[in-house]
């Protein structure tokens, strides 16, 4: 019998009070208070059930942890502070408070990690699939936002954890790495930065073609999860492949002019446009996304 | 066969650089600059397919325009002035490509009467029904946000123009009162503000239960517009019924102190809580809000 207003009063109980919210929750907008120089950095994500998670298998906890840290991570590839975030919950009739309630604490678990408010949203019911969607509003707090675009020619290629077999379960429990990007953006080495959503060879694609430069991975170099081992005696695809293509790592991806602490070098950027894999014999092969996104038909 | 990459280069081609655009699309987050003193009002909203409208019935266009204008009526109701949006949209698969252009355009084409920008957002295709999600950043711009709280006893309630019948249509085609609701508000005079969304009474309770005051409604003073005339006849409510309770007519709703050029007066706060209706003879009845709120169960 609980309804929409109950679920709004127990997430207000919830909410503190900080100096950045100038006022309580309550009215049809949050009201923020923004440090002078402060950039805004603003995006939004959405997880679909069955596309992005699996509401028979995931429980509303990890759901709630997962968008949200989808959008921290989008911090971090910018190297900006997380300040505040709103959230729409789209609920499948039957699910009820409770497990709304789950949703509601996954997401603000994860905000919590980094100060990071949740303000506002919004909340229905209908008879399809669970639909969340986080925006999350940054600030530069006196980093300058680091993007996709300042890739330049003789950069190494940089990474800052094992890749791949994702799927196996860190897809949905990944930290964001806001620190660790902050860190290595303030040493002013950083020239271009993402965070791995797409796979390391589709999201090395961004980077490049943002940059309008080439780039050239070092097989031998490339840290190979040991999810990526495990999936690979499954699906006969090798621990490598798994590396350079499976999604949803969410470590950062990097070039920068001189050697980061706390990444691996994979590789260089090159002058020259396309993406290589250098052998261990010295010979390079052209290195294909494995094309993933959304067909709009 | 487009993709989702295709819809965002175009998207990003219709985008305009502005000042407060720090950075053009392309990265993970939008990159706002924002004024010093500016207060920074968020909110989110979203609809879904068979609740909030009908995609059988109406075309993606509409459907844009009022995700976009629910958001803008949000900036309304505390005065504010719309400044970015960031959107997401789960489409329908099978939608394709054209779909989502006409979606874009709607939400476009709403949010630039306010000159308020699409910053960014996130597209996605599921087998499930349309969602479109859209946050709003408003700015304050030398206007203090009006809350739902301020009302005082012996404020006159307001309202900006007739009501009920707006399933009719115009739920579909409202504009929001971005410029009345600023200009009402630079008079000094308002103490309360909220757009109605929940139907006049549904409002009414939401700006007494957060002032901790009563209103009285005078009957014969509320405007009633002609679609509660027309619904009427065919559903046999009273047309002031339908003013009362129908949602989604986004005229605001005001508590002030003094008279306020273009609205209608239609009540009065009072110290004692409660909320009634004073019948031309003088009697009153207690006004009950059709209760509206999404049930989570």
């Amino acid at each position: 019998m609980a309804g929409e207003f109950d679920l709004i009063q127990w997430i207000r109980s919830r909410q503190r009070r900080t100096a950045r919210v100038a006022l309580p929750a309550g009215d049809d907008l949050a009201v923020l208070r923004w440090d002078a120089g402060d950039l805004l950095l603003v995006g939004v994500d959405q997880v679909l059930d069955g596309v992005h998670f699996d509401a028979r298998q995931h429980s509303p906890r990890q759901i709630g942890r997962k968008v949200m840290n989808r959008n921290l991570s989008d911090c971090a590839a910018m190297a900006c502070l997380p300040a505040a975030a709103v959230v729409t919950v789209a609920l499948h009739r039957g699910d009820g408070i409770d497990y709304a309630r789950e949703l509601y604490l996954g997401l603000q678990d994860a905000a919590e990690v980094f100060g990071c408010q949740i303000v506002g949203g919004d909340t229905a019911t209908w008879d399809q699939g669970l639909v969340v969607t986080v925006t999350i509003l940054g600030r530069s707090a006196g980093i300058e936002p680091i993007t996709r675009s300042g890739g330049k020619p003789g950069d190494g290629i940089y990474v800052t954890g094992p890749l791949g077999g994702s799927i196996l379960g860190r897809h949905m429990t990944f930290a964001p790495k806001v620190h660790e990007a902050r860190h290595l953006a303030a040493g002013g080495h950083v020239h271009a930065m993402i965070d791995i959503s797409d796979g390391l060879s589709g999201d090395l694609r961004h980077l490049c073609e943002a940059g309008g430069v080439g780039a050239v991975l070092d097989e031998g170099a490339i840290p190979i999860h040991a999810d990526a081992v495990q999936l690979s005696a499954a699906d006969f695809r090798s621990p490598l492949d798994h590396a350079l293509h499976d999604g949803e790592d969410h470590e950062l991806l990097l070039m920068a002019d001189a050697s980061l602490p706390g990444a691996t070098r994979i590789g260089s950027v090159t002058a020259a446009p396309g993406m290589f894999l250098r052998r261990a014999d010295g010979s390079q092969i052209a290195l294909t996304p494995a094309a993933w996104q959304h067909r709009l038909d």
